[in-house]
This record gives structure tokens, sequence and C-alpha cells, in this order.
């Protein structure tokens, strides 16, 4: 089933491809209310999204079953982006479409206390996926070359370390076996106004409402400049950063689901082979 | 929207009430291939459940909100059953059904060495819901008066003390504000063969076959013996058992999908209100 859909037409790779950060990308000039590679509207995305379900099923159960003896591959997904960019919207819509029981996710708020004793990739470590499992970080170790470089929370010689640290220790994850796909939801300055609006007006809404959020407002630029850096420092053949344009939602979630579907294909896994005696146990179960 | 379908005639109320277990329920009189509450057939349950799903995530993000300032109330879903008795079904279609930013779910396997040496609730502890969750236990602490008493893993004295060890830990689960709801799937002893027969006979199913689930069977009576314990002694107001028949599968996914609907409603749940001012937030989102 995995393998008759692999062409170099298909969705999945084609939308994959479009998005992935290369060399010379510039965020400033991605139109945040486009569509890479999808020519439809939203029903049309959604009806993609709905048809491609069985197939992730499939394919995040075969990873799993990998998983099972302690030593197959596993997949993280870490989703990044502004206030309101909607990484909540991927996680209810992409991410809850697949069983929950090969799902790891995690949302890293602000550092504790004792996290911020540590290292800043010690509390990012307890977090990564087992094998067979798809991890999803809802924030993640980029926050540490993001908030903190935007509002100077160490010393700029520590941020500027943190680049080449972060590119060490994803070589690790994946020499380890983790798959790691990297997705920047990016919304327009506009778009974020509206979405806070939206919130402001909804009384089932005002729970998601952070007066800090509207205080991050006049950092927007620094913000740019850190996810740029981000985007030239860290993207790298085995840890791929792609960026989404997020500001028609129905869109970054049909994105991300390509991109997830890419990865899940690219690992061509087959089911484990029995570790017993098929006949055998047969003949055992009859008997009982 | 949660308000106006609590009525004493609503399926999720009926079907609850009616798995409940209460004083002189005998496991063993139980029809395992029975649809409680029920008179429908499969496609009339999967319409119910995909019918109830805006309710369901109307009533989750409700809960979600109001453990947002870290004291609101929470679910604890504990899920026990024999082997394929489709606890994976219902981890698969109920709780995935459910935002997955609003679940921890947790599968529990035989305990490690470490686990081992501690306190046989220490290791259910770390994984409790935290506000505004609903967590989820694949097997649970359960285990340690099912296999561990009909397999004499620990001497009876020590198991004999569990049931009120359990019910005290529940109570101080309950008094710290999280909602307890136990369900036991219940399958035949014939049914259980057929499952372990599929599996045997389509080579994507091999993974999820263990040769030492047939040797189980073996102590079917004694489990139940100890399934009858565990309902006897330890189903309290506060942490109540449902017996789900679950010969058929759908059957026992629309039951735990009234069970947790039942368990939301009762919640009551408002919106959190503001705690900032809404028209001065408009004022300062306008400006920016």
């Amino acid at each position: 089933m995995a393998k008759k859909k692999r062409s170099k037409n298909d969705l999945a790779a084609k939308i994959s491809e479009k998005l992935r950060v290369t060399e010379g990308f510039e965020l400033s000039k991605l139109a945040t209310d486009a569509t890479p590679g999808f020519k439809g509207k939203k029903a049309d995305a959604e009806k993609v999204m709905a048809d491609q379900r069985a197939e992730i099923d499939d394919l995040q159960e075969r990873l799993y079953a990998n998983g099972r003896d302690g030593d197959g591959p596993s997949i993280l997904l870490v989703v990044q982006g502004m206030d309101t960019s909607g990484k909540g919207g991927i996680m209810r819509h992409v991410v809850g479409s697949v069983d929950p029981q090969g799902i790891s996710l995690h949302a890293f708020k602000a550092p504790t206390a004792e996290e911020k004793r540590r290292p800043f990739l010690w509390r990012i470590r307890q977090q990564l996926p087992k094998p067979g499992m798809i991890g999803v970080f809802d924030r993640s170790h980029y926050e540490d070359v993001l908030i903190v470089r935007v509002h100077n929370l160490v010393p700029p010689t520590t941020w500027r370390r943190r680049y080449g640290q972060i590119n060490a220790f994803e070589q690790s994850v994946t020499d380890a076996g983790t798959h790691v796909v990297k997705v920047m939801l990016h919304i327009s300055s506009d778009e974020q106004r509206a979405r806070l609006s939206e919130r402001l007006a909804r009384p089932d809404k005002y729970w998601k409402y952070n007066p800090g959020d509207v205080t991050e407002r006049e950092f927007w630029d620094g913000y740019l400049e850190a996810y740029q850096a981000v985007l030239d420092r860290t993207s790298t053949d085995e840890a791929p950063w792609y960026v989404v344009p997020a500001d028609r939602k129905w869109y970054a979630r049909l994105a991300v689901q390509q991109i997830l579907l890419n990865e899940l294909r690219s690992l061509q896994l087959d089911w484990p082979p029995a570790d017993f005696d098929v006949k055998a146990e047969q003949k055992r179960v009859a008997a009982t």
C-alpha cells in the first residue's frame, strides 16, 4: 500500500519540496497567504486530508510495530511559529488524526526554575520519541534562540553558541534513528492582529488571550530576524526546516500533513516478521 | 451547548447507568455480546459517535480552558480488560477523537526493575492527569491485583491489602479534583480465541501476537475471579467501575464514549472569565 503511492508527482512530495528551506531562502519574501503546490480551495484540501487518513494510519502502525522490539526508527516533528500562528490547530487537526498510542506530544512552556538551572537541551532530551513513535514538539529548543535572543535573556555569546549546539544535538538524535522534521508556521503581522482581535470578540476564546502577546508584537521584526537566523543556520539535510505559509489555516494543516506523510513514506517500512512459529501457534490457539 | 442535552433520557446517561457496577453485580452472568441501552447496529453506533464529536470537543475544551490556571478539575479514565479485549481500539477510536492537547495517555507495561523496587502506586502517581486534562490509563494499578494475584507474584497478604490501598489512593485523587471512571472491557473466552486466531491469519497483525497470551488463557477463570474481586471491592461512588460487554467492538467503543461524555457533561463547566479588561485590550490590539 505504501509503495504504489510513492511517485514523484504526489502531493506530499511536491508540497514538501516546495516548502523545504534551501540556501538563500528569505523569510521576508514569502507570501504568508500563498498555497504553494496546491491549486484547490479549503474544501478540496479537507477532502485530500480525509482521503489520506487510511494511508497515514497504515504507515504509522508500521512505524509503531517496528518499534516494538525497542530499536526501530521514530519521527520527531518540531512545530514553531509566532503566537496565533495556528500551532494548536495543527495539533488538533493533523496530529489529532493519528492514533494517539503512536503519538508523544509535548508542549514546551517557559522553562521552570529547575529547567533554567540545566543546560537548555536538558528538558528537550527528556521528551524525545521512543522507537516507533511520532514525537511532536509544540515549541522546542528553538525558543532558546528565538524569544531568548529577541529579549536578551542570556548574553549574546551564549545564544550565538546555541546554533552549533543545536545542530550537534539534532545530529545525535538522527544518528539514533529519529527522523527530524521542523516546521515553521508563518503568518503576517496583520493576520496576527486579526486573530488576536477575534479572541477578544468571543467569550469562549478569552482563555486563549494573553495581554503579553500584544506586547510581543512590538518585537515582530526582531522575531523575523531571529527566525531567519534559525533557518540559515539549522536547516540541515538530515533535520530540514519547512516554512509553511499559515495565513490560511486550511493550507497550513494540509501542508503539515503532507510533510508528515512524506516522511512516513520515506521510511519504507514493512511489517515485522513473526518471531514465533505461526503454524504451531495456530494449533495452540485452536486447542484452548 | 452542554446544558440543553443533559436530560435523563439521553444515551450517555442511559448507557452509563446500565453499565455501572452496583452491589451484587456478577461478572459471570453478563452476556459479553449484549448491547445494553442501545438498540441499533454498528452503523447506527458510528453515526451516534460522529454526531457527538462536536459536543465532546466543546466540553473537552472547556475542561482544558479551566485547567489553564493550574487548579481546575481533570478526568482519569482507567481501561482494563483481558488481552485482545479491545483496549487499543478504544484508544484509537474513542480517545483518538479528542484533541490530543487535552489527552494524557499512558500504557502501563510490566513494571521495570526500578518500578518493582517502589510501592506499586508509585509509577501510577507519576502519570496522573494535570488540571484540565483527560488522563487515560491503558492498564493501571489494577494489574497489581489482577495478574499479580493470579500468578502469585507477591504473597497473598500483600495483594489482599492492596484493595484498601487502592481505594484510599483513588479517594485522594478525587479529593484533588480528578474525576475517576474505570472501565472493564469484557469479552468471552471464545471471542478471545477468535481474535488471537485472526492475528495469526494476517501478517500485518503478527506483531500484536504474543505466544504468552495463549498461555494466559489457561488462567481465564482465575482472572474472572480476580476481576470480580476488583469490582466488589473497588467500585465506589466516587470512582465507579463500568463493565462493558466487548465482544462487539463497535458497542464497546460507543459505550466508552458515552461514559466519557456523561462524565464531561457532569462537570457543568463554563468558559473561564477574562482576567483582563476586554475593551482596553481591544484598543491595544487595534493600535498595533
